[in-house]
């Protein structure tokens, strides 16, 4: 029997996902106890965390197991994450190492790592992730990597169901926004890819120049072709939220410019209209569509406060949803 | 019904606080077991903790429940606190939102923000942990805000209690200390108010400029006065001493001056007797009063190596009464 | 009764020593169940940490207890390590009051503290956790020291006897190791006196100028004529590889170049090929010895990839045993 990981939603069969959904709905009506005892969930942050660390060891508390809390570069050494390295600058520790004596600990490895260095052609191999599920003896959840944030996917779908019902030919609106920084397109690519596996009609759209990677687009439009779906990427952010049942704004960088802030930034500029307003909620279908994100959300930057705090948002819902898919799939992985 | 909150101890009637002091008291003698199985408390600390951590982390786990920590700036996200802020600088999570996302996570939220900024005037309205509260859906509990640091009132009571016995008609003095550092005034204001609670005869003994807010006054001798107490400011420190049961040497930064620490300085300098001295003790009840501190102390600047290592020192004792108030007020709040 | 400490291996009889090692199997083969119910252990850490936080904290787990996790300087207050201070600089904590005070909340206090400062003739002394320990009523247990880092002793003894069967009258290599940095010598000091106590052949291979300190040698020569074993002391590391049994690189700073880090440097230089290859590898007996570390090891610095990754390296079953030697620990202090 070999080990299973959860690195990206799509590794898994859209049948796997939706018994993923099912579990994550019982836990969350209480119906599941235990079931992890004694069992201990190592998580590392390359990078920071709310709600992924407080739902993961929430989650692993009340089922009976412990999720330690290991930070490379913070209370633990610094990691070193290309293999053939001769490691005579300042990381401490090698990435094959960790996951083998993580391994030997712990019953599941979480890993946060956001993309680093200049080269989107690099970074899109998400090496770090996939090398730890690599030399890990034990069953690796991503918590997000360069590419993907797959616990936040399945999270987004939960909602999607709880808030709309049926989704199949309803409307999915991924939307760029505008923010002050770069950011990485792991959690824009796992949303679309939530709601293509549930057979919504997406629609991303962003200014020129902000695409996603192309196999995020292939990856989305091949699983919305299986389940019923559709995609379709505009630069009209008005003509898409109009009749829309959830509108995700969410920021990221241009690709183009990946690791060179400079340029990317100029590209931003002029752009800060592209946030979800109460106006552009009213437009949404029957004035009644919901607004999502995965938080952390920069208030009145990429969606208002008045969005934030109204009867419409669902981010919240979203956010409690992570505890209740994370809880499913530690069951599912280590139970 | 509605959540209750602990902000401070003069929010709770002096029946619930006798209330809450004896669950201490039965926690201590190992007479409570269990009572919070499957709870979770989410702790977010923005200024650093040994004690406060230790203790509440300790209490949920003696009564089967689990603990978060959260440290906005470095595990997690930077906060921003101000309610109608355009997110567009350098905080990434608003106050709002982790406020909500933790009350779907956790039973209650325990928050450390001390004083930031440089008006007091603001800081005295003590809003982000008054806005945690408003917030969330869940029991929110202080852990030291600009104003007040309850639990440690709390522990101060109860090392009072177990000392001196009946504490009416008894001394207290809060005594202003030298400190390389301008601190703030949460811990001396609440120790005044859980001598205050007990009935004692409290003396503050500071140098001129060095007052507590004036709210701080009018709250301590209201308390005092229903207790059959009564509050007494003086600049003679001596004076203050001799005769007194208990004797609480702390340092705090001159409020005319906050966020001015070059101002502030100033104002000190010269002052570095003001500091418990052996001979000091000696001056109090029969040469036998108690000291007391919250701790961290500074050796031999606030309070003599030579009392804290002696018979008269109770600060040991406080620290330990941290946990067990700790542990009544969370089986009371959500136990 | 007074308390036990577990500072160093050589503070405990070799008998005592035994028992916790055989102990350790048991629990590695789970034959022990619980033992830590409601038991605390508050872990300082001064020092970054993977295994031994990591390998900590699951151990109280497995058995039903809790570690909490401190680490002054950041999310706790710089911590004071000189008792006759007057604290009117920046440290804020005394190691007195954290000692005394964790002992009030906690079952066993368990330190890490490398050396710091630049005069070994202080450092030497081991201060920092044998003061600890004397201000702490309940057991400290040392995570690695100035001098010792005995929990990593104990697991290199249990690797050592795992991997070797009958230890006695086989050859032990510790090697130094070229390094970008100056090591302390806690590591490969209580490394040595773990082979020592298995009644090992000792070779310490190292360029002249490395010596441990004079009482290593004396620590490591004594227990080694006990138990039937020796300690030799060479600079031909390919004569001492040739026929061993176990070899153990691991990098160490000059200790007449203690805090000095400039002079240190230029010690070092010429001195890459001390590193653990393949080819050295082939040399020991019967071209079978085996390759240990306690990690972090600097991958193709210290010990080649091929090392690390063939069927030769020890590297993380040692690891792992960190976990059984600790657990074995826990349970004989305060189980």
């Amino acid at each position: 029997m070999t080990k299973r990981d959860f690195l990206a939603m799509e590794d898994w069969s859209p049948e796997q996902i939706d018994h993923l959904l099912a579990l994550a709905v019982r836990c969350k009506r209480g119906e599941i106890d235990g079931g992890l005892v004694k069992k201990v969930l190592a998580m590392v942050f390359m990078d920071p965390s709310l709600r992924t660390r407080a739902s993961m060891e929430t989650a692993m508390f009340l089922h009976g197991g412990h999720a330690l809390c290991l930070e490379p570069g913070k209370g633990s050494w610094a990691l070193e994450t290309d293999l053939d390295v001769v490691m005579d600058g300042t990381t401490v520790e090698h990435i094959i190492e960790m996951a083998r004596v993580l391994s030997r600990y712990a019953d599941a490895i979480a890993v946060r790592s956001f993309p680093k260095g200049s080269d989107w052609g690099v970074e899109r191999a998400d090496h770090t992730i996939r090398n730890f599920a690599r030399y890990s003896d034990k069953p690796v959840i991503n918590l997000e990597s360069s590419r993907r944030h797959p616990c936040q996917g399945l999270a987004d779908a939960l909602t999607l169901r709880e808030h709309l019902g049926e989704t199949r030919a309803k409307r999915f609106v991924l939307m760029w926004a505008w923010h002050p920084k770069a950011l990485p397109t792991a959690v824009p690519a796992s949303a679309a890819i939530a709601a293509a596996h549930l057979g919504m009609q997406v629609t991303i759209a962003r200014p020129a120049g902000y695409d996603l990677d192309r196999d995020d687009y292939a990856t989305i439009r091949a699983l919305a072709d299986q389940r019923g779906g559709s995609l379709e990427v505009t630069d009209d952010v008005d003509g898409a939220i109009d009749g829309a049942h959830a509108v995700y704004p969410k920021a990221w960088g241009s690709l183009a410019h990946f690791g060179n802030p400079e340029a990317e930034r100029a590209g931003r500029e002029g752009k800060r209209d592209w946030r979800l307003t109460a106006a552009r909620m009213r437009m949404t279908a029957g004035g009644q569509g919901i607004a999502m994100h995965c938080l952390p959300v920069r208030r009145n930057v990429e969606m208002d406060g008045e969005v934030l705090d109204g009867p419409q948002s669902a981010v919240i819902d979203e956010a409690e949803n992570r505890l209740h898919v994370q809880r499913a799939l530690l069951l599912e992985l280590i139970g």
